[in-house]
C-alpha cells in the first residue's frame, strides 16, 4: 500500500464496518483523483477501481459529460424542495427517463431518495400504505432472502438477510422474515441448480401459506445477490417467485440497488430473468455515485392505489413519506447526464461481454489454484469464494487470506474487494479486455503467493 | 401562482405527502434558478424563499463559494467510498471541523450518511451497539417526544412522534415510546411555561422508571421542535432533560437537524439550552442542502465503548453501520465552503438578530387579527398557529384557511409554508429586516384577505 504519513485520517470519522484501533495503526488511503477505470491516491500512485467505488461507479470517474451537468446545474440552482407544490426539471425528466427505461417491466412513477437504503425504506412504506389503501391493513409482512443486502436504516435491515449486520441491532421490526436462498455452493440440499431454485422458492411458498397470505405485504430480492458474496440464482427462481407473489397476492420488489442499469449486461437485473416486478429500487449506478441518489419505482397496479382522481389537498391517498432531499436537482441532473453515457456507450451490453471474459479468465486461475473454493458470476458482478485445499470447507478467519491477498493486489494497484474469503469484483463498465488481463495476472499472483 | 402550462409535471414523480389528483389539477410550481434569499420560477417570476428549500439553504440560493468548491472537487474525484480501508480528504477536514464546532458540546467523532433520517437511524444503532458493548445488552429502548420528527425511514419514524407519519405503517418497531411535550398552546396541565417543563419532564421521568432504566438507551429530542409546529420549549427543560438523563444512565441525542449551525441564534440549538448531549445528528443546514449529507456526532464517552484499543482488522467493536455514499467528498467538500460562510458572515448571530425582529413584527399582526392564536419562535425558526377567532379553536381543516393564506402569499412572491393551519417561517440566514417587511407584510394582508 501507499506510503501514507499521518493518522489524523482516523481521528475525527467513525469508519463504516471498520475498527478504530485497525485504522488507527493502517491509516486508510487518501483517494485524491480518478479517471474512467482508475484512481490515484495522495502519493501518486494510481489504481484499477475493481469495485467501482462500492459498485457504483457504473460510468467511471470524472466523467465530463457528468461534470458539465452537475456544473451547469449548480448554475441555476442546487436544490429547491419538492414538497408542497414545488417542482424542478431535472426531477421531472429523470422520472420520465427511468420510466422509459423500464418500461419492459412496466413501471410508471419513481419516488426519490438518496441511497439504497432510503429506496428500500421507501418501498416498504409503499407497500404498506398500498395494502391500506385497497383495504387489506393486515398485509404488513415484509419476506426476504438469508443472505440477502438491502441496506443499513433500520427498516432496510429489518430484510436484510446478513446476521453480522443485524446482530447488534435487535429488535428489528416485527413481521420481517427471511428463507433460504438459492446458494449452490456449500448448500445442504442438492448440486443441481434448478433443482435448488424449486427447494427453495418452494420454502418461500410453504412460509407464505404458514405466515398466512393476508399477513403478508411484499416479497423482496436481489436479481443478483451483491454484499451477501455474488449469488447468482438458477434460471427458474425468479420466474417461480412472480408465480407465487401472484398466487398469494403479493408485491414482488426487485432490489435493483446494484443490478439496475447493466451491471448483469441487461440494462435491469429483473430483465435477465425476465421478470417484471411491482416495484424496482434504485441507487448506485442511477448516477454513478457522482451525487447521493435514490429512487423507487411502481408499476400502474401499485400507482394506482395512490391515485384519488380528485383535487383535494389533503388525501389518505397521498404517500405520507419523504425526504429532504427528494428530487435533488443536482442529483438528477448528474443521473441524466450518466444514464446518456450508459445508453450511448451501449455499457449493459459492455459489462455483459468484458464480465464474460473476466469470468473465463478466472477459470482459468481457479484450474492452476485449488485455494480458490467457488466462482460465480454474471456480467461485471462477480464473486470468487476461497476454500482451505486441505480441507476443502473456508480457512480460518484468523488467517485473514482473503485480506492478505487483497492488500497484495492493492499493493501492485489493483483494487479488488474482500469480505473476509470472498472476493466482491464490480468495476466500472467501460473496462476494457487489457484491464482484465491485468487485474486477473495480479489476483493470480496474489493467490500464489498466499498459498 | 405562476402560470404553469402542462401536466406532465406531476405524471411521472410520486410527489412526497402529495395527493396525485391535486398535482394533476394544480402543477406544481417549476424552480429554476435562486440567489440568496430569492427563488425564481421557470415563468422568471421571483420568490422570497421564507423555508429556505426545506429550512437548510441555511447560507441562501446560488452561492459562489460553495459552487467553486462543488466545482473544485468535481474536477478531483467526486466519489470514493471510505469503506475497506480508503478515504477523501474533504471527509477527514469536515469531520475535523464538526468537532471543533461542537466542542463546546464534546463532541470527538463524525460518522456520515446522506440526510436527516439516515443520521437519525445511525444515532439509534450507534447507542444500541454502545450499551451491548458497555455489557448492557437489554438497554434497547428509544423514548422520544410527541410531536417530535426526527424522518421518515422505519426506525427514525418510530421515533417520530406526529401521528399521520406514523399510521400507515404499522407495525413500527418495538420499544420505541414518545412522551408528552411542553408545548404551552393550548396543553391541559398549565399556563406557565416553566411548570410545564417541570410536568412534562417528570412525565419523561416516571416513563423511565416505569421501562425499566435498565431497558432504555437513550432519548431524543430536537432542541426546538420544527415539524411538529415550532415549539420552544422553557429554559428549564433541556437541564432537567441532562438531569434525568444522567441519573438514568440513558444517552441523550439532539437532533439537531434543523437546529444546527445557527437557525436558533447560536451556533448548535443545544448550545441555546446550555446542554451538552451524548449525540447530536446534523443535516440540512450542515451544506445549505447543496448536496445531500448527513452526520452521527459522538462524544468520548461514547466514541471509546467503539474503540479496541488493538489494531485487528475485525473487530466486534467495529460499529456494524454504513451507508454506501458515507463521506461523500462532494457533499463533504460543500460543507466546508458552506460552514465557512456560516462563520465569517457571523451567520447564527444574523438569525437571532433578525429572527428577533421577524417575530416583534408579526407580534405587530397578531395585536391587529385575531385569527392568529398563537405564535412562537427562536432565531430564524417561527410557528404562526392560526384559530377561529369565534371559538379560539381550529378552524375546520376543510376550510383550509392555511392552504389559502399560504397561497395568497406565493401569488404576491413570498414563500411561506403551511402545514395545515400552521406556518412555519425558516428564511436563510441571510435575510435582512427589509425582506422581513416584505414577508411580514404579504403575511398580515393574506390574513386580512382570509378573515
Ligand atoms: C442491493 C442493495 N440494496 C440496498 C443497498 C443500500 O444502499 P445504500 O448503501 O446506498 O444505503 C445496497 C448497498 O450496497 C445494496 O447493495
Ligand atoms: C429534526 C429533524 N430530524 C430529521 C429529519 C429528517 O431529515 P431528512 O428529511 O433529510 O431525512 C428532519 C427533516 O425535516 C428534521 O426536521
Amino acid at each position: 500500500m501507499a506510503t501514507r504519513s499521518n493518522s489524523r485520517l482516523a481521528d475525527s470519522i467513525l469508519y463504516p464496518f471498520a475498527n478504530i484501533g485497525h485504522l488507527t495503526e493502517n491509516p486508510p488511503v487518501v483517494v485524491e483523483s480518478g479517471e474512467g477505470v482508475y484512481i490515484t491516491d495522495s502519493t501518486g500512485k494510481r489504481y484499477i477501481d475493481g469495485q467501482a467505488g462500492l459498485w457504483n461507479v457504473n460510468v467511471g470517474h470524472g466523467r465530463e459529460e457528468i461534470k458539465e451537468a452537475i456544473k451547469a446545474q449548480l448554475d441555476r440552482i442546487s436544490y429547491y424542495t419538492i414538497f408542497g407544490g414545488t417542482t424542478n426539471m431535472p426531477s421531472v425528466e429523470l422520472a420520465e427517463r427511468l420510466c422509459q427505461l423500464t418500461r419492459p417491466e412496466g413501471m410508471v412513477r419513481a419516488f426519490f431518495s438518496s441511497g439504497g437504503s432510503e429506496a428500500v425504506e421507501a418501498a416498504f412504506k409503499l407497500v404498506r400504505q398500498y395494502w391500506r389503501l385497497r383495504g387489506e391493513a393486515a398485509k404488513t409482512k415484509i419476506i426476504s432472502l438469508k443472505r440477502g443486502y438491502h441496506g443499513v436504516t433500520l427498516g432496510a435491515l429489518s430484510a436484510n438477510g446478513i446476521t453480522s449486520n443485524r446482530e447488534y441491532f435487535e429488535p428489528l421490526l416485527p413481521g420481517f422474515i427471511q428463507v433460504e436462498t438459492p446458494h449452490l455452493y456449500g448448500n445442504p440440499y442438492t448440486q443441481d441448480h434448478e433443482e435448488l431454485g424449486r427447494i427453495c422458492a418452494d420454502m418461500l411458498e410453504r412460509e407464505i401459506q404458514y405466515q398466512g397470505p393476508g399477513t403478508v405485504a411484499a416479497f423482496i430480492a436481489e436479481p443478483v445477490q451483491g454484499v451477501g458474496g455474488v449469488i447468482v440464482p438458477p434460471a427458474n427462481y425468479w420466474p417461480r417467485l412472480r408465480e407465487i407473489c401472484d398466487k398469494y397476492d403479493i408485491l414482488l420488489i426487485a432490489d435493483e440497488v446494484v443490478t439496475g442499469f447493466g451491471r448483469l449486461g441487461t440494462m435491469m437485473g429483473s430483465r435477465h430473468w425476465g421478470v417484471k416486478p411491482d416495484i424496482m429500487t434504485f441507487a448506485k449506478g442511477i448516477n454513478s455515485g457522482y451525487i447521493p441518489l435514490g429512487a423507487t419505482m411502481m408499476n400502474a397496479k401499485v400507482a394506482e392505489a395512490f391515485d384519488t382522481g380528485d383535487a383535494a389537498q389533503f388525501s389518505p391517498k397521498a404517500f405520507a413519506h419523504g425526504n429532504t432531499y427528494a428530487g435533488h436537482p443536482l442529483a438528477c441532473a448528474a443521473a441524466l447526464a450518466s444514464l446518456r453515457i450508459v445508453e450511448d456507450e451501449n455499457l449493459p451490453e459492455n459489462a455483459g461481454r468484458v464480465g464474460a471474459y473476466f469470468l473465463k479468465r478466472l477459470k482459468e486461475v481457479q484450474s492452476r489454484h485449488h485455494m480458490i473454493g467457488d466462482l460465480r458470476g454474471q456480467g461485471l458482478m462477480i464473486g470468487v469464494e476461497l476454500a482451505n485445499p486441505e480441507t476443502g470447507r473456508p480457512f480460518d478467519i484468523s488467517r485473514n487470506v482473503g485480506g492478505r491477498i487483497s492488500d497484495h493486489c492493492r499493493e501492485k494497484g489493483v483494487i479488488i474487494r474482500n469480505l473476509a474469503d470472498t472476493f466482491i469484483i464490480s468495476p466500472p463498465f467501460v473496462l476494457e479486455t487489457g484491464h482484465v488481463d491485468e487485474m486477473v495476472d495480479t489476483f493470480e499472483e496474489a493467490v500464489a503467493s498466499a498459498g
